[in-house]
């Protein structure tokens, strides 16, 4: 295959043929195109982009590099959520039994914290012996036994993907909204989904931070669930402070378990809500608002929700005594409190610092091979716009030593802003993205306020 | 060293600085950079360009990585002439002994042909036994003793360069203009020069084919000679039809020859004359361009300067029996007269195509490592603008057997245009850049017109 006139077309602004791409792919994965000319050709896609055919062929490619779930036959609907990446962000652990518990299978191949950001995988795995690396085979089985699965990337799926990922990610050629878009949709499309809800996080502590870019990652993954028979929703929502008040990997397990359990944070419950609506409706299990989000309060209310989690532990070799007794999570050496350093307004929580901070004090990744120390973190108590004294706790840190404290309270001073007065900060859900198009969001009311159909 | 947050500067527009140029040439020519990184950078190159200190710190970088001629104590000037490359152009072959003649020394590093394009070394080759692999002290020998030699790229000057080339031309890197500018720069300032004359192509079958290209080459370079010593003169030439009439080594060896003797072609002679100027202008042995015409025109009349190539054809190996009888040269197996398929002007003769068709007859490269036959080519006995009648003999085919010769007559109907009435055509020499700026061309006057002082 000759590549380099490939890569001209592409670099001059031209499109490759599904063929093409297709060949490509391939012959990447076999070794048979060397890691220096995928790399100059990802580098002309960052500045050129993909057309939809050449977007629709690449994730095709990446997708039949590998097998995928299949449920035919099984009349459950399937769907998965996806979020884009950030720190506190646990919504995933409450949604998916959440989900199950509604009658809508939920099979989540889920990822990795990597740089600032958290990752689903590495907060299961603070339960002791919960296992995220199934086979395929496993996972469809406790599918249709226990109607979710939350498991690891695994070799099966999308080989090429993982290939790929490697390369963009020494290469600077990860922040391109077309390989994204790619990468994500090859994983998800392998899930054997009816529908796909994403997530999608802007503000200073999103991966795409402004709101075009989120906008343009939305569009561009629900156009390729639409052509690929997998309807794809999205929710812009707000990433420019930590979600929750729990950051770090047992931390956030644990406030994950509280929220099953009816005591989750406020903005925790508003976007597992918003989240968890779209996923009943676009699983076609309920038709307005209001009914999916009663279905969703049923299901946490009732305790079935967290019963759903505890199977799940169970069923993937974890302790499900966590569910009741969140302290079997293994717990930090060192706890401090943080305290206010003057009288104001919370001004600014910057999830970048607060999430570098974990990394550096031993509980998040560098490198993919990286291992994690599930105790370390933060609870933060604050959220932007509320007043606070000189010298009231405001933070608990969660170190391996005193060191570790250290880092974690300078890495605080420079992260919570208290100012005058209060910042400007984004809505929690700003945006619905699908097919027909962006929406301003409206938050559906929920038991606590009045019931509103959408 | 970590690459990846230097691509992605480069990559969102930023600039490298030169301890990051350095260093990452040197980790590169020492393995410690991977192919992959140095791949996706140079694409980002090609989008983002490189600002005047990059280009320079890139330059050194890729000097420094070897050994360079040094003549310090030696008063004679020392100029050497570059083109960017293009079919036909035999310009060196006649240009290097005639100004050695002259009185300026020519340490001429050459290249060879790729692609359409062919190349010194490959004609100078043509010649039974000549020799082109000199390393540095032999070169410096015989341009001390005989004042010029030309030689082929040797491990000891700019290695870095040699593997950056060789990646950039599987990559589709290879058209940026300040990387074009960075290779041939480290290669001519390891020359030892004093000054240097760029022949930059244009037209379709250059390298550039767009004059804006031609002249941000040639303005590129020019800055970059400035910076480091090395003043820097270009002429913009035409490329959109061949140079002379022969067009395949060892045929634009015997042309040259010719040339020597005082029979060569109006273009070629016109051109050889025009950089032959620039060259002792910028020595400094003569202040005029009438004047410096005149040296030439007496350097060749003389003999001197065919008596310069035989000495110089024999230091390297040659047979200098060559000069005074062309047909020591090999020669072609088959050769067959093309006539002209219809009455008309000749309007097109694309160089590509007959560059191409070269490649096609086994003589010339698609690859570095291919061989090449010398004798197989073209002898194109018409210009843009001549009037031809049908069944007329245009062009003799040069070839190793019958099927080479239906490539190249296949080849020659659609490189030949011949129309109604006459196309436009690029002049000869349009411009003239320097760090002045650039300026339309006026050819000094020979000594058939009136003699004109520029």
């Amino acid at each position: 295959m000759l590549v380099a006139p490939m890569i001209e077309r592409k670099r001059d602004g031209g499109a490759l043929t599904p063929e093409e791409w297709s060949a490509l792919v391939a012959a990447y994965t076999d070794g048979r195109v060397p890691d220096y000319q995928m790399a100059a050709l990802l580098m002309a896609v960052v500045f050129r982009g993909l057309d939809r055919q050449e977007l629709a062929a690449l994730t095709d490619a990446l997708l039949a590099s590998g097998q995928r779930l299949s449920f035919e036959g099984w009349p459950t609907p399937r769907v998965d959520k996806h979020s884009t990446g950030g720190v506190g962000d646990k919504v995933s652990l409450v949604l998916t039994p959440l989900v199950a518990a509604c009658g809508v299978a939920v099979p989540m191949m889920a990822g990795r914290g990597l740089g600032h950001t958290g990752g689903t995988l590495d907060k299961l795995e603070a339960i002791p012996g919960f296992r995220t690396a199934l086979s395929l085979a496993e996972a469809k089985a406790q599918v249709l036994r226990l109607g979710c699965v939350m498991m690891g990337p695994t070799p099966e799926v999308a080989p090429a993907d993982g290939r790929l990922y490697a390369l963009r990610d020494v290469t600077a050629t990860v922040e391109a909204v077309p390989l994204i878009a790619a990468s994500i949709m090859s994983k998800k499309l392998a899930e054997g989904l009816t529908a796909l809800v994403l997530d999608v996080k802007r503000g200073s502590g999103a991966f795409l931070p402004e709101r075009e870019q989120a906008l343009e990652l939305a569009s561009t993954m629900i156009g390729l669930g639409a052509d690929r028979a997998c309807p794809t929703v999205a929710l812009v929502t707000a990433m420019d402070r930590p979600l929750g008040r729990a950051c770090g990997n047992a931390l956030e397990t644990e406030e994950a378990i509280l929220a099953l359990r009816g005591e989750g944070p406020p903005d925790l419950m508003a976007l597992t809500y918003a989240l968890g609506i779209e996923m009943l409706l676009a699983a076609g299990v309920e038709r307005t608002s209001s009914r999916a989000r009663k279905r969703l309060e049923n299901a946490l209310g009732s305790g079935l929700a967290a019963e759903k989690f505890e199977q799940l532990v169970e069923a993937q070799g974890g302790n499900p005594r966590v569910v009741e007794d969140p302290a079997v999570l293994p717990q930090a050496e060192a706890v401090e409190v943080y305290a206010a350093p003057r009288t104001g307004v919370v001004a600014r929580i910057e999830p970048r610092i607060i999430g570098r901070a974990i990394t550096a004090m031993g509980g998040g990744r560098r490198r993919l091979e990286d291992t994690v120390d599930p105790t370390v973190g933060f609870v933060v108590s604050v959220k932007p716009g509320d007043k606070v004294l000189a010298g009231e706790p405001i933070v608990s840190v969660y170190a391996r030593d005193s060191a570790g404290v250290e880092l974690g309270c300078a890495a605080l001073r420079d992260a919570i802003t208290i100012a005058d007065r209060a910042a400007a900060s984004l809505p929690l859900v700003s945006h619905r993205v699908s097919v027909h198009g962006v929406e301003e969001f409206t938050p559906p009311q929920g038991k606590k306020g009045k019931a509103a159909s959408r």
